[in-house]
Parts: C-alpha cells; sequence; structure tokens
C-alpha cells in the first residue's frame, strides 16, 4: 500500500486589478478580484521539487494585468481568456479555473448630471467562475446581496421533537444574504443574463408568499430556470438572517411586529441546488 | 503617592434593532446598531464591587427596544430619548453617549412598481452620537462611503528627502473611503440635514481638481460648513485607498493610465477638522 | 424537459457552545462553534412550503446545547452523537452532517502555579466534521495555523514564459496559514491523534528544505500518512503568504534577508490531497 | 466668521515590516504593523494643495523599511527612532506618532529541541505608541488577549429599574479581550517591562473574586501602578463576552454552570483608567 497525490492544483488568490476605460468622456471602471487555479502534471513539484512545469503565481498575476491592458469586458469574458491561455499556453496544464468577484460602482451625481470620473461603490458583489479543461464551462453568479421581507413569512406545521421550543409564526422578517451561482449551457450576452437573472431573483423573493425559506429558495431558482434558457442550473445558498421579535411583556408593552432583535449567530443555513431534470 | 480612578465608562456595545413601520401599506425600515455608554459616580463598583449605582448592561439594551416600540424617527432624535433618559433616571449618572449606525436599504422594485415590504441591503453607514449632560450635544455622519475618481487627481511638489522614491504624478486614481463626523450647532430636520452634507461631501469630492488629498478632504469640509448653517465643525477620516498603475513594460505593453493593482496594505491616512473659528 | 429540485440540505450555523467541567478542583473548558446540515426527504418544503418533516433548526441548536449537558467530549465524538440523533429520530433525514470548530484555551500560570479557573485563548483552531448516513464518516483537522520558516526554502526552475518576472531565490521566507484536513478509516483515541498529527505536519514544514510550497505541502501529508495509521488520506490548503524582501538599494543599504514586506492580496494558494492509494 | 483647518494629521497605516535576525544560529523574527502620523505647520497643503511640506507617505513607509536595516529591537524604541527622525528631518512637521502592533511567533519544537528558524504565530499583539514633539512620549499596550474565568465572578445589588429584567447572579462565567494601554513616566527595559506588566494583568484577572466587571478592571490597573514604577498610568477597555447559561429545563435538565451560549452581540463595554494623583 502506497502513499499517493491525490488532487491538487496551485495558483494565485485574490488579484485586485483596476481597469478605466477613458475611451469616452464619462469614464468606466472595472474593479475585480481575480483568482486562478491551475492543474495538470504537477507531480513532479510535488514529490521533488522539480518546478519545470510550475508557472510562478507572480506570472499569473501579471498575466491579469497584462491581459487587461486592451480591455477587460464582462466578467465570464475575461475569465475565459485567462482560463484558456493557461492551459494552452502551459504544456503540463490540463485546466484551469479562474474566478472572479467584481465589484459595483454606481456613477456619482453631481448638480442632477452624470459625473464622467467619479463613482461611489455600490452594494453586492457579481460573480463569475470559468473552467478550461479543452472545453468552457461557465458559471456565473452574486454574493453578499442582502435582502429583507418585513411580511410575507410564515413558519408552522414542522415536526416538535423534544428539543424544539420554536413557536409557530405566521407573520415574521425573513432576511438572508444571497449567495448564488448558477451554470450556463450556452454563451449569452453575459451582461444582459446577468442582470435578467438578478432581477428575477429578487422580483421573486418579494413576491414569495413564503411558507419557509426552502420554499422561496426553490421558487427563486425554478424562475431563473423558467425565464433564462441559457442557464442549466442554479445553486443558491441562504443564510436565514434572524430577526427575533423582542418579548417587550415585562415592560408593559406589547410588540405587533415592529421591534426585532436582529441576531449573528447561529444562524440557519439553506443550500439547494435546482435544476434541469436533463442537466 | 495615590493610585485613583480616572476617566470611566461603561454601556452596552452593539444593540441590533430593526424597527418595522407598518402604519402604511408600504412598510418602512429602521436598522440600527445602538451603543450606549454612562459616566458618573461609578467609583463605588471599581473600588469596592457595589453595585448600587450600575444599572445593568442589560437593562441598557432593554430600554434600547422598548423605546423603540413607539417608533424611532431620526437616529439623532432616538439617541437623544435614550441619552436623556440615562440620565434623568439614574441618580449617579451625570453624562451618557449613545451612538448609532443607521444601515441604509432601498425599496425593491418588482415590475417597474416599488414593492410593499421588500428591502435590498445600501452601500455606507449613517452615524449619529448624542451626548447628555444635562445639555444636549449632537453629532451626524458616514461612514464606509468608499468613491472613487478615476482623474482629476495630482501629487507633485513635495519634498524629496533621502526616502523618497514616489515619482510625481500629474493624473492619478484617486479613491477613498469616507468616514467624517459633523458636529451640529442647532437642530434641524436630521434627515434632510444629513441627505445634504453627504450630497455636498459627494459632489465636492467629484468637482475639486485635486492636487493632494488634504486639499480634497479640506474642500469638502469647508463646503459642507458653507452651505449647512447648522453644523459647527466637521472632521473627516479619509484612507488613501492607493491605485497603482501597473507596470506593463515587461510584456511589451504601455500602460496609458487604464490598468491598476488595488493594494490593501499600507495605505495613507489623512485626518482633519475644519471648523469655524468662533466653534 | 422539467425544473427538479437537485442536492440540499439545511442546518443551523456556528452555534456557540461553551462547556465549563467543574467535577476537579480545575475546572476545564470546551468552547465550540457547531454547525449542523441534514439532507433526506425534503422535496416538499421546496416545492410547496409544507414543513411536515423540517425539524427547526432552532431545535437543532437546541440539541447541541442540551446533548452537552452530560459532557462534550472530544470533538469528533460529540459530532457523531449529534449527527446520528438527528439521522435516527427524523424519518426523512438520511444524513447528517456535523462540522465543529474547537477553540484552544490555555491553563494562566499564577505565582508559577496552574490556575483554577482562568485561561487564555491560545492560537490556532481545531476542527472536526462527522456525517453519518447509516454509516459514519469522520474527518479531523485544523485551521488559521499560521507558521514561518526565516530559511531553508528555495524557488527556481520554473517556466518562463512572456509573463515571467519573478526573480529566481536560493533563500526565501517561507510562511502559511496551514488549513487541513484528514479522514479516519479507523476510529482512535481523538485526542491523541490530533495531537500527534498536529505534531508532524508542524515538524515536517519545519524539518523540510523546500525547493516549492508543493513539496512542503506533499511531504507534510505524506509524513502523516506514514505516521498515523488511522489516516486514510488528507487534504491540505496552505496560502503562501508571501514576505518580500525590501529593495533598500535605493537608500543605500544592501538587504542580505533581513527586512521583508509581508504583503496581503495576492497570495499564492496551493491545494492538494495526499492519499493512500487503496483509499 | 470665518472656515478654517483645525487638528489635522497625515500619514502611512499598517506597513507590514517582517525582520529576521540571522546573527545567530537560532534566528529571530520581529513582525511590525506601523503606522506613522505627522503633524505641524500644513495649512498650505490643506488650502491651496501646495505639498511643499508634505513628505510622502510613501516616504514614511521606505523610511520604515530602511531603519529596519540596522536591526529593530524593541517596538518602543523603533518608534521612538521614526518619530524624532520625522520630527528633526521635516522643517514643517512638529508632531509625530508611530503606533506599532507587534505580532508575537513562538519558536517551534522538533524532536524536543527549540528549532533554528521555524515559528508558529502566538495569540494576542504587544501595542507601543511613541509621540515625539520635541519630548518623548511613549506608550505600551496589548490588544486581542482573550480570558476566560470559570468562576468567581457575581453580579448583583444593582438598581432595577422598569427595564431591568437580568436575574442576580453569585457565579457567572467572566470572559473579556482586554485592551490595554499604559503610559511611561520613565524608560526601562522595555521587553522585561512589558512582560511583568501583562504577567501582573493576567495573574489580577485570575486571582480578583470579581463583583463586577468594573472591579476587576481597577483591580489591574492598581496592580500595575503598584508594581511598576515605570508606569504613570493605564487604560483599560473590557469588552464583557457574555456567556449565558442556557435553560435546559424545557428538556427536562438541570444546568448546575456547566452549558453556556457564548453571544456575539451586544456585550457590555467598560474603560477606564487608572492612575496616579500626580500623573
Amino acid at each position: 500500500m502506497g502513499i499517493v497525490l491525490g488532487d491538487n492544483s496551485y495558483g494565485k488568490a485574490e488579484t485586485r486589478l483596476v481597469f478605466v476605460d477613458r475611451a469616452a468622456p464619462q469614464h468606466r471602471i472595472v474593479d475585480f478580484n481575480v483568482t486562478t487555479a491551475l492543474s495538470g502534471d504537477l507531480a513532479a513539484t510535488h514529490l521533488t521539487g522539480d518546478n519545470t512545469d510550475v508557472l510562478p503565481t507572480d506570472s499569473q498575476k501579471n498575466t491579469v494585468f497584462a491581459f487587461a491592458r486592451d480591455g477587460v469586458g464582462e466578467p465570464e469574458d475575461f475569465a475565459a481568456r485567462l482560463a484558456r491561455h493557461f492551459v494552452e499556453s502551459q504544456p503540463a496544464i490540463r485546466s484551469a479555473t479562474v474566478d472572479i468577484e467584481s465589484y459595483g460602482w454606481d456613477r456619482m451625481t453631481v448638480g442632477g448630471a452624470p459625473a464622467h470620473h467619479s463613482f461611489v461603490r455600490a452594494a453586492g458583489t457579481r460573480t463569475a467562475s470559468v473552467t478550461y479543461d479543452g472545453t468552457l464551462s461557465v458559471s456565473s453568479g452574486i454574493t453578499d446581496l442582502v435582502v429583507l421581507n418585513t411580511t410575507g413569512s410564515e413558519f408552522w406545521g414542522y415536526p416538535k421533537d423534544p428539543y424544539t421550543t420554536l413557536a409557530e409564526t405566521k407573520d415574521r422578517v425573513l432576511a438572508t444574504a444571497v449567495t448564488a451561482r448558477w451554470r450556463h449551457r450556452a454563451g449569452s450576452d453575459w451582461a444582459v443574463s446577468h442582470a435578467e437573472t438578478l432581477r428575477l431573483l429578487l422580483e421573486t423573493f418579494a413576491e414569495v408568499h413564503s411558507l419557509s425559506l426552502q420554499q422561496t429558495l426553490y421558487a427563486m431558482g425554478r424562475r431563473v430556470l423558467e425565464e433564462r434558457e441559457e442557464v442549466a442550473e442554479i445553486r443558491l445558498e441562504l443564510p436565514n438572517k434572524h430577526h427575533i421579535p423582542v418579548d417587550l411583556s415585562p415592560f408593559g408593552l406589547d410588540n405587533p411586529g415592529v421591534v426585532f432583535h436582529a441576531t449573528d449567530r447561529p444562524y440557519g443555513l439553506i443550500q439547494a441546488t435546482v435544476t434541469r431534470d436533463d442537466a
């Protein structure tokens, strides 16, 4: 019985690339956090420290910056360019995954007019993940998108085991920080696809009368698959950011769903994939 | 020569209060992080552990929730209610400071119409700090407001000591995370005052052609004092979030101000108060 | 073509349990962060909001606390108790995974003697992950264990592509934050197994003359498999926390490997599994 | 009434300096996070963007690295060297403050013997803050030192106002993350002074039978002033990291002080200075 190398990869994490497009008087800005991960015939460096096939992670970082010189475009496209490059230019590399976080910036308004070169950082992060191993696999996503419904959420009818003390409720605050990632089965206009998918996720969150966070999650995913032909499947991770109604009765006060304590930990965590039955 | 108790305070930090206003069909939401700090005749508990005058921090937390039952309003008003209460109800307490972080939520849009009960967390945090010691002192502020100019910023003409290697520049990216706090010399409509002060800070950041971040800071503060009579003085803390142009020449590429590395540490840190000469 | 529910789970994340063992005059303390995740026949709640099979995450939290009443023991054992319980007591639940972070506390010394009831939080976090689906699968691990070699690390002989500017080095600082997770193929004395595995990881990090971080990683994993029969395989994630020698030549100074800039981002990230060829 | 510049400073925050002392076969390591802040005649850059007197923060960073070339020593000494340098070499600068966080590393043990060049990051952070404005003012401190007593802490006898629901207790867990800063009135062996002060703080925390966290705080400060002649005064900030006994009665279980929920927010926050009456 021997000891062997299993799955492995290496790369450069979190290269913070900012690109300014000065082509028009109204500048545009792209703000990315790029992570590369390469795998392939890399046994030598693990077993003997022979680095013949180990393109330095520093070179990977340089590639990110150099490739940006001609323009960056959508994160899915930029990630694909990089992933293809590493596989096609490095003989030992069989697969490359490039993950990008894209931070949003809103153009400032000055005196009612859009500013030419001034921006404010927006909430939420768009993500893209592309793997190239001869074939391209493209996913898009979002993270850190915090949403809340003040009503329209119930939770009851659950089993009561000996450790259950939770009271059933027909009206609660439902809040979560959406992390979603959807895999594309076809290319598309990535910007339009992302904006529309995001719109569908938010609108569904707002419209569903929720009996459980699982129901909300599934409805969000199903809606995306129904409306976006290019999406093969979607994975959602929804922490249940509990808002506990405060018991004000010791102070002679009622609390008709108005005063809540927003707690940090513990929190529910709901995770599911919604997919196509041929996916 | 003896050992004595000096300045001291105690309180409850970071009570996370969420208030839902259901009065109208379109719900409204208030999301606060409340910190109380009391001081006064508190030597006994320090010297002997006699807690006769130590209102528990747990009671302070309860007070935050109970006071919210009737509505919260602007953070400056809610902080003042609390601060007055602790001083007026606790004989030993001479001064109370209540600090509030207020997190913004944008109403969602569904099918083009504003949602009734659904919200998305916005970027940036509004702050208020109120001290009551018989007299009210009210400050307002913002924090974590990240802004960026893609051009219109220079830095040159500085002294070159033996440790100076920085190249002068007539065009750089200028980015910062604004923390500001302004003291009021008169009451006002807090919501309007805050919105207008924030607008003035942002517009000035966008409009100033900057020769140093100090110049931008001072212009931001001066503009607020010029336009907002109710503001006595303003303190700004501006980290210089460096965006370093990447040297692409090793790759045979120029970089005409388009590709930047956004670095984390170290960072410049500029801090100043802009005040009135009678303040 | 239909839309269907894929992989899913739900549970309570980050229940912060502290257990005090008062049995002996020298108290002992256990400090856990417990996350439960259940999966099984949970389609109903996703599709229709029928919660008949959804044991509340609040009950899962309560179970963590209640089970601790009789003592906690090693994190692997406590996780296994919980995982078994959820599967065996909830008809719809087919699999339960319980992840535990265990924070270390050092007993204080007072006047040279060990304190009876006073502790200082130590660095590093021990982890355990147990899945029960009829069979138990037990993994142990560590995270946030930051280690550094001041010498004994080289990096050279790598391919130079057009984006490579990195200089080869025969002597560099090597620093990383070890995250490791090893799967057991047999039960054992978890405390001894963990302590010995940790010792082997650290000693190997110290002893290997490293030609690449991959070589160090593999040697660490191999050593554990060689010495610990109960370990089936081990996965290591090693961020390369770069320490860049500062170029002091502009100031007329050399830098013989003494002055370094510890950078945050980007960082190399090396990940690999070392396994047995029959695992 | 005019608008004027008030208090201001600028500098470089968080320069991450690591120094390796290779003089002996057993290497030593110094790991600092250095922040510089300069103030003086800096009106010009604020008012007109004239940078004649603004030594770049980049130069300040370079100075940190260059000064380290000859050895670093204790953080108090290194901060003093830097602070003096900026004031004495820059005509416009009247005062410089240098803050240092010093991270601890424990030497690894390999086969029972101390390693020559391998280290593990320890918990807790030592701090130093030095201001030079013609006179040196030196403070030392610690931060992020988390300590816990499993017993020996009571809290009762406090006022019960209408918002008080807290139950009195004769035995609770007391946990806090110590941040302390003490000002020196005389130079001393900084390393010995720091180690001894830290020992006194920890031992006092362990030994005091506490009726309030304020009492513990004051005892800790007083002990330092009693034993360390070189310390003029000490400021302590002690968050009360609440460990709430879990009510297990719904599950038919008692809880004799063994099962606790460690909560995040809100938390008590106790702050006080202990000083000499001639300080």
